[in-house]
């Protein structure tokens, strides 16, 4: 198994990927590729077993992902898809920026035979220091119930294939819990997600979402978007209030110190870094995002399950499932 | 003016709503009409100046809104409606369920010439204390981008006519900042809202939301449901997240004593009874609907927002730009 691995993309990047790669090849029988400048990439890792394709360019214009994919034929990113189309790597990871990813997995690799839309699966926390999968978490704006329906298929397949959850639960986001509540689109895919062989669980509401009902949220890539980023900005405006408690005056501030670690952990509890990163689901290769923010023990994460992702075999599944 | 009170409808219904009114009709120069079962209203309050219009019966199936509204011709809701519409009353405070007030104002009041479809405005609670104003909040989960221009237009005169915001701000939910970004509708809508006369301020992303960016927040039904309720799903995770902090050991357990009141108050911190409720933008006549759980405090503001709403003819001046 050779593992390909952009060694530019992301905030920690290359350190924290190169060490990753190098922690993870001590327990991993697999040859590892780096994508990259190799001017930069040797003052880190001098190990002839690791190989690495020198790229002059760095994607990052985050903003126009599909230009900057077209215009840099030599970044990491391209060179590293390039390489997964023609099987020279057997799966590719990288910490980079998610519109990118995404444009260079469906125009440099492609999509799987029949498969019209890939999809951005994203790790989402829920209260009982667990997660769920998102899915579509941005990738596609406009849908039509056959892509969801798509969605929940190879969303639950790498659930229980690389994840191991036993007969994934599958929710569909919709304004409540009625077959015939929402918008055309959930309703339609409300139907055929009933009529499927798949594990569904009916809609879920948006207040269900923290607290981990399903393994698997299914929704449009506009509003899985908006639920992430929501999320996100929420969970900052709440850390900000508590500060905020804790400066109100010198009690709560001794406070403050005495729950310090409580409220560290607290920050934590869901730890992203445990669950290696998102599968891109729908391209012709084994494609796994790790977080932006990526340390050491996070890219060794990503790399055990893109090779519990490669072993799955997945790719080739649907492929073969939809040719019949 | 004559302000009709749904007397049964909300959580402390109909003590709290009853309380309100005769505090609040100490310093309004109003008459008041309550529509419920006299038998029970009777009980918490005397006062020949307070009409009451008997109803026997009550919306109780809140999930079934429009058969609900279309069986119970003689619920309080329905009454209420009705004399709306009949313009024996001037303005109608409800705190019941928002799908039956949503469907009886637009059945049974009607909408106001020339508006396809009214929309629930929403208070959404943000960081510094405040509040934006959220649009469409559940009404219309299929929406064209005309409809949403409309709630801007709508939210904009509400939001500077009865709240006093100057020029208020407006921005439109999106994935991305730019205005290529999201999907068509999102598209078309921006283009519409930039060559508007509004105060548009282009798009916002999820996680800018809690921060108050905008005065006005637009968005089609669906989006805008799945916004309130993944907030109030959060709000209530982050809760249980730190009770469960407090109950971990006893020095957390002493803090949590000492922070009782710095948290009491950062729970109430955006004190939705100051802003009286959410109008009912489209429809008719003046419909304000107040928060479920609304004590005694909130309906009287609710109440006062509900005259300033009547004596801002808003009613009036859309019907007439419409006209045009």
């Amino acid at each position: 198994m050779i593992i390909g691995i952009d060694a530019m993309g992301g905030d920690n990047a290359p350190k924290a990927i190169i060490d990753g790669v190098i922690e993870a090849k001590k327990n991993i029988d697999a040859k590892f590729v780096l994508y990259g400048n190799k001017d930069i990439i040797v003052k880190y890792v001098n190990d002839k077993d690791i190989d690495i394709v020198h790229c002059t360019q760095i994607i990052e214009n985050a903003d126009k992902p599909v230009m900057e994919i077209r215009r840099k034929k030599d970044s990491s990113l391209v060179r590293g898809f390039l390489d997964l189309k023609e099987k020279k790597i057997d799966g590719f990871l990288s910490a980079g920026n998610t519109g990118a990813i995404l444009v260079g997995g469906m125009f440099v690799t492609g999509r799987i035979e029949g498969i019209k839309r890939p999809a951005i699966t994203s790790i989402y926390p829920t209260l009982n220091n667990g997660i769920s999968l998102l899915c579509d978490a941005g990738a596609n704006a406009d849908c039509k119930p056959e892509f969801l329906l798509k969605f929940a298929e190879m969303s639950s397949l790498y659930s229980s294939l690389v994840l191991g959850v036993k007969n994934p639960k599958i929710g569909l986001v919709n304004v409540g819990s009625e077959s015939t509540k929402g918008n055309q689109l959930v309703i339609e895919t409300h139907e055929l997600l009933r009529n499927s062989n798949l594990n569904f669980i009916g809609n879920v509401e948006g207040r269900d979402l923290a607290f981990g009902v399903s393994d698997i949220i299914i929704t449009d890539g506009f509003t899985g978007n908006i639920i992430l980023k929501l999320t996100e900005g929420l969970a900052k405006s709440f850390g900000i209030k508590l500060k905020n408690i804790f400066k109100q005056n010198p009690i709560n501030l001794f406070c403050g110190i005495l729950l310090k670690k409580s409220f560290d952990k607290f920050k934590q509890d869901t730890d992203y870094r445990e669950y290696g990163g998102a599968p891109l689901l729908g391209v012709n290769g084994y494609v796994v995002k790790a977080h932006g923010s990526s340390d050491k023990k996070a890219i060794v994460n990503a790399i055990k399950y893109l090779k519990k992702y490669i072993e799955s075999e997945m790719v080739e599944k649907i492929r073969n499932e939809n040719r019949l």
